[in-house]
């Protein structure tokens, strides 16, 4: 089972971090998702919960009493403890049972997947841990949860790997439908539709995913679809995945649309395709377990400035597992917005994307490919689009 | 346009709480939402964001690059200032230009949906800020953002009117569907079958909506369905609701299956159903603007009691809105877990679920409301279950 997996192997972690008990303290997860809760528990709560994970062993589940029956029946934690009223009894009985020296609770400036305490929920655990000795034993869990999150274990990878095959079928569909006048939005609704019918959610807010690009006026980004028609030497691009069994697939693809009589795309943007696949292969060669984030992306960077084009505003990979930005080491550059995460070491069983590109007079070629890392360096996980395809 | 609205609404609320600047940070919602983000920018981000609402008609957006055109193409932020490596410069720049005395910042104990700065993301916000006179002027924004969420404008009434409908449509159909031998899970797939045709997504996580259960021995709370058998003398109990362009409902609804040669349910059944509808009266009754949510819990709570049943262990009614368990006033009882909650004053535009339950020997008898405070009283945005619905 997925959940206890992945709590065997954050015991390891945490006897690694020198952590004796792991705190995840959280509510109404349907409102405000506690990332780590759904790897470790595989099921939401409604009331202040405390998921209580003690280096040797102990699973203490401390939740409101209408959400003790899910605990109880998803049999991660070996003791589910209801309370009716008020949590704080039963939580530092339960801290003084184990009585841990270093207490980790999900807080992290770098990772948003390890950032699942909130900052009113951290005031209400100082307050029902006053009077007892715990305050000031608490460090914050993001190397455990970091890892946790990146280092897939194979039944996740064995679910990326659908998901990824899901997404790529619904391309090859894709490309057998589209032809000269089609709207973003109305590619936009016919990917989601295929989405919908096979019971699959898109692998980020349905707005944007999938991301459809018409031509070169289509604004670049996280942006919704628009009234654009894809035109006679337009370029169409895809930024799309799905999410199938809690976990994603993240790809870009790119079209061109043949102007009557042109058996190719022009050369500037074959040259801006190829150069991008070469950046994205680049990228793909530097992966390894050990080498550290940024220099993964500046391999691939390296590639596009030296072909003399503008180098891309955006990190070349990130994780990729329960969301689409899944943290962990990021694949990026060393920029104030990205914090240390460029620093970090890349590990077996990371899965990252390698995505790129560059603005053309006949739109954006963006390419994106979704790679696991092995003992020795990486395997696609994609089949990697290695050239245009054209309509 | 719904975000103009509660804009415009925020800036009332943040006149009466002598508030200068509310500032919305928070990154990467589609891993964890920042609840009021969405309320009033309509669109999510991904990069480090700050988002500012000035009392005097100020609203600037500084966000990641990729996030800046879909913050543009909804028009709702006057100013959207991307930038690519460093928040820092541009939050700290716009914060002096304001020079706001009080800085508002989503945190709460209480309230959920005014909690969505995460703590990694409260640490960060001190960071970025250093050196400048702004740590020291933060306070918690929950006073305007639990009011912004709790009275709702027209257009939010009349998506949650729509909300409730299409869920009591679904439930009109499930009554000429149920028969003896269905299955809890059956039921739970059918119900959520008819939830894709439409569109919608259900309420509350898929697997816990609808909650189903089955005659005495299935476990009441927040459980997924299970293989118990629907049986002759059993009651079926949905708790059951739709999100509906970011809106939903939440009601609960009871059938009974008649045993061979019965008319009616056993007396026991009837008595307790006539005792909940009662309560729930009673909790309506007493529902007005000015009143403290736990006084029209208490309402509700004595019919029950009166009657000889064991207490509900949870409140009367939650807000509802943009999530099945919206925020802001409570009715439900003065408990420990509940905080200040129930001690919140009702105000007109405050939407309600009311819901209660007492256990027989033929299963749950659970009914839930949903209504709307008026200028005087209160107003049913479903049609109440005033009988026993007999299969």
């Amino acid at each position: 089972m997925l959940e206890r997996e992945k709590i065997a192997q954050a015991r390891e972690l945490m006897k690694r971090e020198e952590i004796d008990v792991w705190l995840i303290y959280c509510r109404e997860t349907s409102e405000i998702p506690e990332p780590a809760l759904m790897v470790v528990a595989g099921t939401p709560v409604v009331w202040e919960s405390a998921l209580i994970i003690g280096v040797n062993g102990e699973s203490i589940a401390i939740v409101g009493g209408p959400d003790a029956p899910a605990l109880r029946a998803k049999g991660v934690f070996e003791t589910v403890v209801p309370y009716d009223e008020d949590i704080g009894p039963a939580l530092r009985q339960a801290l003084s049972r184990l009585n841990p020296r270093r207490i980790a609770i999900d807080y992290s400036e770098d990772d948003v997947v390890a950032d699942g305490l909130t900052h009113g929920m951290y005031r209400l655990l100082l307050k029902r841990l006053a009077g007892a000795p715990y305050g000031d034993r608490l460090t914050s869990a993001a190397p455990i949860v970091t890892a946790l999150r990146a280092i897939k274990t194979p039944e996740e990878l064995r679910r990326i790997r659908r998901s990824v095959a899901s997404a790529e079928e619904i391309l090859a569909q894709l490309t057998k439908t589209l032809r000269v006048g089609l709207t973003e939005s109305e590619i936009h609704q016919w990917v989601s539709e295929r989405v919908r019918r096979r019971n699959l959610a898109p692998a980020w807010d349905a707005a944007h995913c999938p991301t459809v690009t018409c031509g070169a006026n289509s604004p670049i980004g996280h942006t919704g679809p628009t009234d654009a028609k894809a035109l006679p030497g337009d370029i169409i691009r895809l930024d799309f995945g799905v999410k199938e069994n809690d976990y994603c697939s993240d790809l870009q693809r790119v079209w061109y649309l043949r102007r009557p009589g042109e058996v190719k795309a022009p050369a500037e943007v074959r040259r801006a395709f190829d150069t991008c696949r070469k950046a994205i292969e680049a990228g793909f060669a530097a992966l390894k377990p050990g080498v550290v984030g940024w220099q993964v992306d500046a391999a691939a960077r390296k590639v596009i400035t030296d072909a003399g084009y503008p180098e891309f505003k955006h990190a070349l990979g990130h994780g990729l597992g329960r969301n689409a930005h899944d943290g962990g080491p990021l694949l990026g550059p060393r920029w104030a917005r990205y914090g240390r995460t460029p620093l970090a070491r890349v590990e077996a069983g990371n899965v990252f994307t390698l995505e790129l590109g560059v603005m053309t007079p006949a739109g954006y070629v963006g390419l994106e490919e979704d790679v696991v890392v092995t003992a020795s360096g990486a395997e696609y996980l994609s089949k990697p689009q290695t050239e245009i395809i054209y309509v």
